[in-house]
Formats: structure tokens, sequence, C-alpha cells
């Protein structure tokens, strides 16, 4: 049959199709396990081969189009599977994927109240409990499509602050700006220094120390040569959790300097603000409220689907002086109820699909002690993972774990003790990708690696699925080192 | 039970539960219908009073969990409604659902190939049958999370072409440049002029004539006295499809006068670019591929479920060259596939939830032709719509409708042929809030009211759902006059 063209869905036509999609989700997804493959290896041009991506004239059969989700599903990566620990995402929640279900089934916008009033009030809901959870001067927030936007909204915001025509004028008529942030900061800041019209080159690196943390010295240096170069020092992005090696930058001798010289301290702690539910290591993130500015990424760390990133700021009604524009197609003076309630305009974007309720929902499911208990097994399983690579002789901490990520290297038995020798580097650059290489060919595990500064490259062991064991752990680098027995025998 | 805090689904805990939650949903959302409100209207106050926000220390059990969902359900707005004509989306697409759910499951992040190889490849060819329908020379482009954003990234790509220099250096190096956009343009011209460092007050707004199109000969004027300031044109943002009265600027003619100055043409076809699958009506989009960059929303006409936003360019390899930093830990070069197939530097996000799916799987659903046949539909209903309006004493058309939009005022009994009196445009001002107030008590009909220009608040039909006939349109004016009577008697 072929599939009507009308957008109402009809409960005799369309009710068994979407049944038969939810069962094959829950026969071939949502329900992953270990036993499962993390992935049928394809490359790109084998897959463009054996899926049909073409797009016709006319509809296709609900039989073919279940055939053809079936496909989809099988040549995709399953992200929710306990061995996808390649990304700072993974795991699949199944109250975030209900949460996920619903929002989509109500296909809101979350611009006025009107149109997205539960949403609406949740949203400022979540943000003033995530808020009090930072800090009682922390109150006001918004969410973004993904940390690296909300990093660049902060960067918006430190600008606006410090000249707030820039908003009407633009940039032409300022000063040359900088922005200082760790040298292992996430690469958003450059993207949307350039998109911001500050230039990339206006990011000045902060060198960090042997396990990646922001050496506070060098932030007030920075700012000085900054100041001789008669250039304006805007901001300061700190990281609790880089991306890479999870390291947590020192927030408060940053914040004293930065009240020092008034500059904007934003903090990227989309990996590491979930910590904010733990109280065994809430501690890590100590500092974070003398910030002016926070993204937290529920979808790390909380494994929330994604995406769930929030933007976190303090000044009182910032984000509406920055933003509105107080378009009056949307946002009507003369409405019949308070429009104040209207967040839509404190937004950069218009249309905004609603990514708190599988947050909330989650929330409720688990309470913040789930999630507390959540973030514990996962510290835990880290220590774990570390011991074991400090045990083995064929693997190598490259630094010491200050957080989830274990950033390890395998050694091939040729490299063993050999540090002396003159190419070591060179070799060990190979070694991960081919490894890598094997484990995704298999579908077995999914595992990232990648260099650092002169470091060579090494793998990542990062895991936001509590479903995880020691067990697990054990397996993953015996895996490797049996894959690299074979490789480099 | 309370909720586990393992973010595995283990199908013995969370199959039923989900099954509950996908019966719920069938049951109170999917399959509305007309006998159904769109909305159970709470005010803000009342609503924080009547759903329990609050977030617990401790997890809910999954009756409960059903219970708050169900209440979400209950106290949200059924966009997928057919009475929801509030917006430029509605609609609920089975089909467009389904995809969204699938897309859920499988929680990718569309950055690398290895991550998502199916939505990857599916994203390309996407983008290259849309450009294809757009012209010749078009072959290259990105999703968006939503036309704002698309707009603004245009910004920069007309801004780095013209100062490649912009990415590195910034523009407080650079000469004061100049936005040129129509009266009636989106509001994320604006928002994202100030966001890039350019400046609102730096977006010129062009006249339009009394339908809402750009006057072409404006255009070379504003050029001119930008010029005569000493300021750079960087580029003209047509729009193919204005939110309010889906105006169609002349894109032939601002095409030759950029071309002539050298400027970028960026179209806005976030609302009317789903144009391109009618035969019938495919001629409003002519000239289109004379632009540099177009924003065409498949979540608007073509009621994809949100968000789905496409920018397409033609300059070769702009997205990256203007976009990428190369991140070592995502991109890296040594790879075991082709790494061209990485898209991920190409954009300004970092992780970035898959919305190419559902569009694709409607396409498949429906073929191009139910596409077609779906835009006639709604343009025939407009038609109809209009004629209606011209035909009854009690409503008048705002200008003569060039697309879906059909933009009319109710007017009183007293106001009626009384256009001579002195208040009479503070008078009808207040008319369309009144009566909007009384529908959206009803929760029969949500219809969105704005002010334009010097014009009074007026209506705004506009549907994206392909089901409305003409009993409902009937019905939707004869609702509107039978509340209009009551009001104002």
């Amino acid at each position: 049959m072929m599939a009507d063209f009308c957008p109402v869905p009809n409960p005799d036509v369309h009710r068994d199709f979407l049944q038969k999609v939810v069962d094959l989700l829950f026969k071939n997804v949502v329900f992953t396990t270990r036993r499962d493959k993390v992935l049928l290896w394809k490359t790109p041009e084998e897959l463009q081969g054996e899926f049909d991506f073409t797009l016709p004239q006319a509809g296709d059969s609900q039989d073919k189009l279940l055939q053809i989700m079936k496909n989809t599903v099988k040549f995709s990566v399953k992200t929710g599977h306990p061995y996808f620990i390649n990304q700072l995402f993974s795991g699949l929640d199944p109250y975030g994927l209900a949460g996920q279900w619903l929002t989509d089934a109500l296909n809101a916008s979350v611009y006025t109240y009107e149109v997205a009033p539960v949403f609406t009030l949740m949203e400022q809901h979540v943000i003033k409990e995530v808020c009090k959870m930072v800090g009682p001067q922390w109150s006001d927030g918004i969410f973004c499509p993904g940390g690296s936007f909300g990093n660049g909204t902060a960067m918006n915001l430190a600008r606006f602050h410090k000249f707030p025509q820039a908003k009407l004028k633009g940039c032409n008529i300022l000063p040359r700006m900088v922005v200082l942030a760790s040298e292992e900061c996430h690469y958003s800041t450059y993207k949307f220094a350039a998109f911001l019209g500050m230039g990339e080159d206006n990011v000045w690196p902060l060198k960090t120390d042997d396990v990646g943390q922001i050496v506070p010295e060098k932030v007030e240096e920075a700012i000085q040569a900054v100041l001789l170069e008669g250039a304006v020092p805007l901001m300061v992005v700190a990281t609790l959790g880089t991306t890479v090696r999870g390291a947590f930058d020192p927030i408060h001798a940053i914040a004293t300097i930065c009240k020092k010289y008034e500059i904007w301290l934003h903090v990227d702690a989309a990996w590491g603000g979930g910590l904010l539910f733990s109280q065994k290591h809430r501690a890590k993130l100590n500092g974070i409220e003398a910030a002016n500015s926070i993204v937290i990424n529920p979808h790390k760390l909380l494994a929330v689907p994604q995406q769930c990133s929030m933007l976190l700021v303090t000044h009182p009604d910032i984000l509406h002086r920055c933003h509105s524009r107080g378009a009056e197609y949307l946002f009507q003076k003369d409405k019949y109820y308070d429009a104040s309630y209207d967040l839509g305009d404190r937004y950069l974007q218009c249309g905004r699909k609603c990514d708190v309720f599988k947050f909330w929902i989650m929330w409720r499911a688990k309470g913040s002690c789930g999630f507390a208990k959540h973030i514990d097994t996962l510290m835990d399983l880290a220590e774990y993972f570390e011991q074991q690579v400090n045990a083995r002789p064929d693997f190598v901490l490259v630094s010491k774990r200050q957080y989830v990520n274990v950033c390890f290297w395998y050694l091939p038995r040729y490299l063993r003790g050999k540090l002396n020798i003159s190419d070591y580097n060179a070799q060990l650059q190979k070694v991960a990708p081919q490894i890598k290489a094997v484990m995704v060919k298999h579908g077995s595990v999914m595992l990232n690696y990648q260099p650092l500064k002169t470091l060579p490259n090494f793998f990542r062991f990062v895991s936001q699925n509590s479903a995880l064991t020691k067990k697990d752990a054990d397996f993953i680098l015996d895996h490797i080192a049996e894959i690299g027995d074979a490789l480099f025998p």
C-alpha cells in the first residue's frame, strides 16, 4: 500500500505501522546486549552499495519502509551498547528515550508559553534547580543546541557585558579582544571566536601542566601580554572536564585573577558539570560558582539523550538584553497572558525543539540520588580501569586520571621499556589506529584514540554507561592486548 | 517500583514501561481528531499550581512516571491538531514521527562517519537531491539547528568570502559591513548580525511594496548609500516566503544587482523553499538558483517534524574552509577509512543530533509526488480561504495572498465600512487579541495574529497540514465571526 500524503495520522492506517517500528526498535536497538555487535562495519564505499539511499517519485509501501528502517538500524552504530566508549556520550536511558518519544509526538517549539506551556515552565524549573546546585547567586540560563553553541553564546555575552554597543554597532568600532583558554580546551572556543567576528588568532592558548590543567600563573602573564599589545583581555575560558584527559582547571585561582582584572570567566563544564549531582565528587567543581557563565551538557555524564545542553549565567537579565529583538509576530505585547513567560526572545534561535523533558523525566525516574549513584559507579569503574592499566606491563597511563577519562597506551612487545629508541613516538603513533581498525571491523568495541600536544596516539577510555562492570573493563584491556599481540608479535 | 539508575535498558524492567508510553501517545497525542481540543488552556500561574514540576531526591515509580507523562500531554498544545494554525509548523506526520523515534533510539551524533555511517551518507544524499532541485551548480550544504542559525551561518560565509582574514583576525581590523534585508525579513538576520559582531544597526531594511516584496530599485539605492558612507555592502538577504505575509522577493532582479556589485545573495527560503517539490508552484522560487546561499526548512511547509533545516551553498568547499578547525581528537588523519567522509568539521556545532532521517523516511513514504500533492492541497486551501475572506462582509484581506499565508482582519459590526473614523486602526488593533483569547480559552482553534509596519493586528491563516478541508476553512471563519459578534455586538 502506498503511504498517503496527509500529515494527520490516521489510526486505521498508521497505528499498526508505528507499532511495528516500535517493535523493531525494541528488538534491534533499545535492548542491545553484550552479545550483540556494537556495529556492522562497512566502509563508506561499501555502504553506498549496500544501502539504498535513493529518493523516489512515488512513495514506498509500509512493508518496504519497515524493511529500510530495519536496514538503517542494521548499518548504524549501537551507541547504547556497553562497548560504545568512543565519545563523551553513550548509554541509552529508557526514561530519556520515553521522554524523547513524547517530545516528538507533541512536536512543540519552545518559544512562547502559549505553544509550549508545560515545557516553558519546566525549562525554567530545571534551570533554577541546576542553578541552585551551582551556587546561591545563580538563577538564570537557557538550553542550547550543543555545548559548542553554548560556549559561543557565552563569548557573545562576555563581549556584550564589556561593550554593550557591540549589539547594535558591531565590532569594527571596538578594540581587539582576546580570549584566554586552556591549550586543551574544546575547539568550539576557536570556531565561535571566528563566527563571532573576534578571530581565531585572538584565542590565546594557556599552557597546561602534565595532567592537563591550566597553570594559574600563566593566566596573569597572558593578561599582561594582552594589555601590552593594547588589546582587551575579554574573558577566560576555563574547563571542568577537558575533552581528552578530563582535566579540571583550578577555578578558584583563575576566578581571583579574573576578578582582579574585571574579566569574564566562562566555565566550559559541558563534560564535568554533571558532577554537581555527586556529593562524593562535587568537590572537583569547587569554585564553579565564581564564574560568570557555565555550560553543562546533561547529555554527556548524565546520559540524557542527545541533545541537552545548558548555558547558565549570573548577570540578571543579560540573556534578554543581549539577545532580544522583540519580533512582533511572535512576542506580541497585547497577549491574553503575562507575556514575560514567553522566553523565546532570550534565545538566538527562533523555532527550538524541546530538550528539557527527557532530562526532567529522567530526573523524576532516578531522583538526584540516582544520578549520584550513576556518577559514583562511573568514577569507581574509571578508578578500577586506571589501576588495571597501571598493573599491566602491556599498558601505560598517559597521565594521572582526574575524572572518568582514562588515557593510556597499549605497548607492543618491541616498545616495552624502550623509551630510549629514537623513533619511539613515531612507532607508538601507529599502534592505536591499527588496533582500533581491527576492533571496529570485528564490531566488538568502539574506543577513541587521539594524539595530544606532543604525545603520540593514545586510547581514551570513557564511559557514561553505568551498566559497565569491572569484567567489562578487563575484557576491553584483554581485547586490546590480544589484538595488539596479533598485530605486533 | 523505583526506577533503576542504570542507563542500559533492561527488557524485563523497561519494555512494558516504554510500550505503555507508546500507548499513551497513541491514545492522547498521535491520533488527535477534530473532536479533541487543541489545548486545555491554563495561565502560567494556574499551570504552576496544577502541574507538579518538582524534582525529587529519590526516583518515582513507573506508574507515577506514566501519570506525569499523561499530565504533560494533557496540558500541552496538540500541535498536530488540524486547528493548530498558529505557526509555520503544524501537522504530525506519522512517518516523520517514526523517523524521529528511530533516530532517538540510535542516539547518534553526526560528526564522524564511524559514529553515524548511515546518517552521514544520507545527509549528503538528501543535500545533493535538494540541490538538484535548486539548480545545476548546487551540490553542497549542511543541516542546521533551525533557520535562524542557518541564516546566521550564511552571513558568516558571506563575510568569510569577502574577507577570508576574518576567520583568524576578526572584524576589528575590517571595515564596517552592511547587510541589506527586506523590512519584512525574519528577525534572525538582526539577531545574528549582533552575534557575528556586525551589529544590528548594520542591517538596513529595504522597503517592501504593498504585498510585502522588496522593491528592486531600493536595493541599488541602498547599495549606493552604503558605499557613500564608506561601508561595505556585504550581502543582500532576500526572502522567499516571508514569515507574516508569505511574500516572495523578486530574486532575478535582486540577483542581477548583486552580481553587478559582487555582493553575496542569501535567500531565506526557510518557509517558501518547500515549493521546490511542486511543479505547479515551483515558479514562485524562480531565480533562487542565482543565490550564493539558501536556507530551506523542511520542518515548515513539508511538515517534517522539528527540527529539520538546511543551508545550501554554491561556493566549493567554503563550508570547510570557513568552519574547519581540525580537532585532532575527533578528526584524526590516520583513520581506518577515508576521513573525507567525516563531515563534522564543516559544521560550527560539534555533537549534532541527526535531523535527516525523518525527512528521508517521509520522502520515501510519500515520494516527491506526495510532497507535491501536499503542497498543492495547501495552496488550494489557502486560495479558498482567501476567496471566503473576500466574499464575506465581516472579513477584510490585509494584502493579496502570495502563498499559503492568508492575512485578514475580522471587522466588528461597528467598524465595517468605517475606514474614515479617526481611531479606526486603534480600534481594530484590539480586536484580534480578544478573539484569540476566547479561542484559546475554549481550546478550539489556535490562530496567530500580529501587527505589521503600520497595519493594526490581523490574523494569519497558515497551515502545513494538508488534512484541512474547505469545511475546516469555513468553520474557522464562522468561529471567529461568532466570537466577534458576541464580543463586539
